[in-house]
């Protein structure tokens, strides 16, 4: 059933191999002037290869090379070295593999400035030295308060959960440490006990605590809190035991399993290396270990629809009164949002009969590591027609057709939260990109006035009001790179009745609108449309990237981008760590293609969020036209979450999650799924 | 793995049975005063047995009787007779079934109003001599140009497709009637002829041609017409073959079958008579042929969550030059929603493995209709996790369980439009109603100044904008019927630092209201909140029905309306058809329950749409308290519709649709999936 036959081009999107990632590491190794070490518990001081990942060719390199007209690009990696030796962090591109001959500093070309120490992630060298710090400065000290409080022992420990960013300005590593008991879902098992931890030096021994937190009141010391503590001044937590309620494990045994899905005749796609074909569909796909799943030169019909579909970012901001979660602002993608893919569990995370895909990864690692079944995908039946008409006025006929769609799956397990991400192909001719949240809701230990940020959802726990916003990158191309952005909207307008001229009535119209420029400040029929597709501002309902090409009928044929959101409010852009997320002020914005701007977000946002490597504002502030222009458009969704006793143990997927559906309109003469195999037709009798 | 029994009471809510339309049919008949007929080709000027439908119970009686407090309610039909004879329209409620002693005129009990006979559904008799009227008054007299321009004969016939509302004032019932070939999916072939009848007369001798309208030029006449077209003084539509671009008939065979859903070991759920049992849910259900799909008495977990959720009312606004489409505003329910529930096909429609039930109808008949298979019910994989957490830090381990729920569906092919209902009730505790369109779009001959008001989508057919709004009725009971109306969303708030007073952070917190009447005129911290959630102004994210009761908690235990929608604009309010549809202004309305208010539309709404039998707004125009009081919500989904080519020969459902989620929130003490036998829990080692 298979249109295509697998081509090896797509290997140029392809991750890197285990064997390459050792030909990098040992490339870079052999660079003494560098003075790498690759030992996972390098100290800060020194120099550490954070990471390599896949560095993607040159858009019109890569196009040139899968449309025949031009050379395989050269294989290139990107090796992010924490140079804590000298106090910045580096980014080079080493190439070509498989032998490296050369590696180049591309941290300015890339950011425009460079990365000081203090953006970097904190690595498991860092978290060796930082939990030991906690262990001599915190725990050894307050061993009578532990035992009372929290029932720490030799044989029985805190886990420690951070809050980001660390600081209120550029250069500010002073993290918030919050402790949790150690039992299944400890994200929902707060103390009461936080940590104020500035750990800014890259030497452990100029580390100091600077405040703590217990149950509700702040301490300058660790002597001060033991002092009032044992002197019994200070309001005591007493220990309880408490029922294990993050417990996951099933409280019933299954009498009857639930419905399952097979393949009677087979599976109608196919995976090789890094590339599916579905029916109609192909694309190539890779797995970023910081922006997570994507695909690339995505094929329908023997026509690129899209260059890239990627995830970007997945944001939160909390509230709450405990000083760790108060100022909380996670970008994932600067700890990893695909270094969290991990192995799906057949049957549960995808079906039992899915094809599921190995990754390997090089972060924050000594060597690559596998991660087996960390990808699936699979055919699905969705449960409804994808279309059908039943007649029986004058005809009496039926056609109609299942909705049956391929499914490209990561999950994420970043921390607390999981993120479910869906690539979806139609046999339509459409492209799904879903998120759905799932996991442990991150918490905080309850106190006075708590209530106003959140519900409680278990013993002096409270479940904190958050955001959700999730950025992806669609380089949709149209006929073509050189494509415009048109919006569709509906407007009333009175009209005389031609048989009744007497007679007005108001009347449906369609107004389109083509956009010149990215800040696209125009005026909208409807009103003002300052940047349009902003959050706050009403938006055209009908977004679509056009080619100048008409199909048969005479209209550009475009895809719509369909956002589906439930967004809480973006921060305020007077808050200095707005820039870093700048691009969730926007539902959909669109820019001019640059390989230089290859992501809306940066692995140094999050531990330099005041002065980031990335700030997708500027992309937009050169306001650029967007006429007949290679075009991105950058969509954000999410939710407001506002937790309640059922996220615990776990936040359940329905209703919980978002996405756009890129949809053919006037692309095609008709619904291609006309042709589709499936479809079925009862005539009369 | 069932957890309850099958209950008899749930037949309080059963559609009558073929015996019992029976019952009611012979029962009129006997009324020898009232002088019905039940002959399918009834004319107009006689009294027809139009309707007979399931007579609801009074809710405190049903309640009474399905808690174990009360009797009973008697079993009830109404009736609804057009007495073309009289003038008017009479409902009549006709019980005790299954022995009628009694029959009640109702009318202006439920709609404080007469009906006039112009407000009736246009009958299979009234059709019978409206084609015939055409026939006589149009085509024979117009043979030439009939043959020459459409190709007309006596084997060969058009079609006609009547446009609604018929007329601009109460009273009016002259009809724009337009042509369409003969051909597969007619409504997507218009050929340019449409003529504008004055049929509101009983008599059809008295029924007038007003006008005619082809190829974008008016006629008073048939022989205006006529002699314009022999002079050559018109533009001539000249008659060329089209392609059969309608045909839903496959054009390739299918190699492999897509992938199947089994029951490798049995059905999870049971259906006895009208009642549905699945895992913890137990629900009864009917189907109105007026206005579909409903289900009643929902438990979940021995509670009962909503008293009722009904489909209301499918409405569509049209934009059109052309003059049937110009005024376009369709009202399905006036013609009956429930009614054109037909067959579903197995394995397109619903999985081949789902339960599927017979309905019986009494609408326009002249005996009761048995509708094979029209309903099915299955428990689907919904293809994805229905909550997972992998843990990698800390502690190793997995819990996850699928998410598997169970649908309940109808599709109702209303002429072009095939709307696709399901109810679908998740593990989670959550049910959705969801709405998907497929089927034909309605589309209009292509004349010049045409594509303001849609996109040209084959050879001379425009396909016109317009929209699509769904209404819900959603009677949840919360612990009770006592419930109130509760609004959560976020704010911003500046903030001072605890630990570093000096510094200020905009931090969000939680805003929650109580409303206190139907009108909703309250000031949200936001802004103004005029009837908070009509669709023009800022709705508060959150819209929960309450109870006073508490959860484990503290909190208000409440079930949360999470909307899925994309509306166009809804009518201005200054449109004399708006108050047909004024519950289209609200994305929700919140009323206090009265079994008086049983429908947000009515029969009578299509063809009086200027003084129609139900405006929705008078149920919120007396601003009664909402606090503490039985509530119901009526929830409006929807999508613009801006047709594309690929619209033909199916819109097709995805993106194409919009519903509502009921989810629990503080309802329970936790998840109550967690109790799922479905559940999976993957230690570590
Ligand atoms: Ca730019
Ligand atoms: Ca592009
Ligand atoms: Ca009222
Ligand atoms: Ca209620
Ligand atoms: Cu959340
Ligand atoms: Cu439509």
């Amino acid at each position: 059933q298979l249109r295509g036959k697998h081509d090896e081009r797509s290997l140029v999107f392809a991750d890197l191999t285990r064997e390459e990632y050792l030909q990098v590491q040992q490339y870079m190794l052999k660079q003494k002037d560098l003075d790498i070490s690759v030992n996972q518990i390098t100290k800060p001081s020194k120099n550490f290869l954070f990471l390599i990942d896949l560095s993607l060719p040159r858009k019109a390199d890569a196009l040139a090379y899968l449309d025949g007209k031009g050379a395989k690009p050269d294989r290139e990696a990107t090796v992010v070295v924490f140079h804590g030796a000298q106090g910045y962090i580096k980014e080079y591109v080493v190439g070509p593999l498989p032998k490296p001959a050369y590696h180049r500093d591309v941290t300015f070309e890339r950011y425009k400035m460079n990365l000081p120490i203090t953006a970097r992630t904190v690595t498991i060298g860092e978290y060796h030295l930082l939990f030991q710090f906690l262990e001599d400065e915190v725990f050894s000290k307050l061993k009578k308060l532990m035992k009372e409080s929290f029932d720490v022992s030799q044989d029985k420990k805190l886990n420690a959960f951070e809050q980001m960013p660390r600081g209120v300005q550029s250069g500010d590593r002073k993290t918030w440490v919050s402790f949790f008991r150690d039992m299944s879902g400890m994200y929902i098992h707060p103390v009461g006990f936080e940590v104020l931890v500035n750990h800014e030096s890259v030497n452990a021994s100029d580390w100091r605590v600077m405040q703590l937190f217990y149950n509700g009141e702040y301490f300058y010391t660790v002597e001060e809190l033991k002092e009032k503590y044992e002197r019994g001044s200070v309001k005591k937590i007493v220990f309880k035991e408490l029922p294990d309620y993050g417990s996951l494990k099933p409280k019933h045994k299954a009498l009857q399993i639930s419905p399952q899905l097979f393949y009677a005749e087979g599976k109608r796609f196919s995976v090789s290396n890094n590339q599916v074909l579905y029916l109609d569909w192909s694309f190539a796909f890779g797995l970023s270990s910081l922006t997570g799943m994507r695909v690339f030169d995505v094929h329908f019909k023997g026509e690129r629809i899209a260059y890239e579909l990627s995830v970007q970012e997945a944001m939160s901001v909390y509230g709450s009164l405990t000083p760790g979660m108060m100022l909380t602002k996670f970008l994932d993608s600067s700890i990893g949002i695909g270094r969290f893919a991990h192995e799906l569990v057949r049957g549960v995370d995808c079906p039992h009969e899915a094809t599921y895909v190995d990754t390997y990864r090089y972060i924050d690692v000594p060597a690559p590591v596998r991660f087996r079944n960390s990808i699936c995908i699979f055919e699905h039946n969705m449960g409804q027609p994808l279309r059908r008409h039943f007649s029986d006025f004058f005809h009496n006929s039926y056609g109609g057709m299942v909705n049956s769609a391929l499914v490209f799956r990561t999950i994420t397990a970043i921390g607390n939260y999981d993120y479910m991400w869906d690539f979806i192909f139609y046999q339509s001719g459409s492209v799904e990109a879903k998120v759905h949240a799932t996991g442990y809701i991150s918490s905080s230990y309850l106190v006075k006035g708590s209530l106003r940020h959140g519900h409680q959802v278990a013993e002096g726990v409270l479940g904190n009001i958050h955001t959700h916003f999730i950025n992806f990158k669609v380089d949709l191309d149209v006929l073509g790179v050189k494509n415009v952005f048109q919006t569709k909207d509906m407007e009333y307008i009175n009209m005389s009745l031609p048989w009744m001229p007497d007679h007005y009535a108001i009347i449906p119209q369609l107004v389109e609108k083509q956009l010149k420029t990215e800040q696209m400040d125009y005026i909208w029929a409807l009103g003002s449309l300052e940047a349009a597709l902003r959050y706050d501002t009403k938006t055209p309902r009908y977004l679509h990237i056009a080619s100048n090409k008409t199909n048969r009928w005479g209209h550009q044929r475009s895809y719509r981008l369909q956002v589906f959101s439930f967004t809480g409010d973006h921060l305020p852009e007077n808050q200095a760590e707005e820039r870093a997320m700048s691009w969730a002020r926007y539902k959909v914005a669109i820019t001019k293609h640059k390989d230089l701007e290859q992501t809306s977000s940066s692995l140094y946002s999050q531990n330099n969020i005041w002065t980031p490597a990335v700030d997708f504002s500027k992309y937009i502030e050169d306001n650029e036209s967007i006429e007949d222009e290679d075009l991105i458009a950058w969509v954000t969704t999410g939710f407001l979450h506002i937790p309640h006793s059922e996220d615990i143990p776990n936040t359940v997927t329905v209703g919980n999650g978002g996405g756009v559906l890129l949809r053919p309109h006037n692309y095609f003469d008709e619904d291609p799924s006309i042709h589709s195999p499936d479809g079925v037709f009862i005539g009369p009798g």
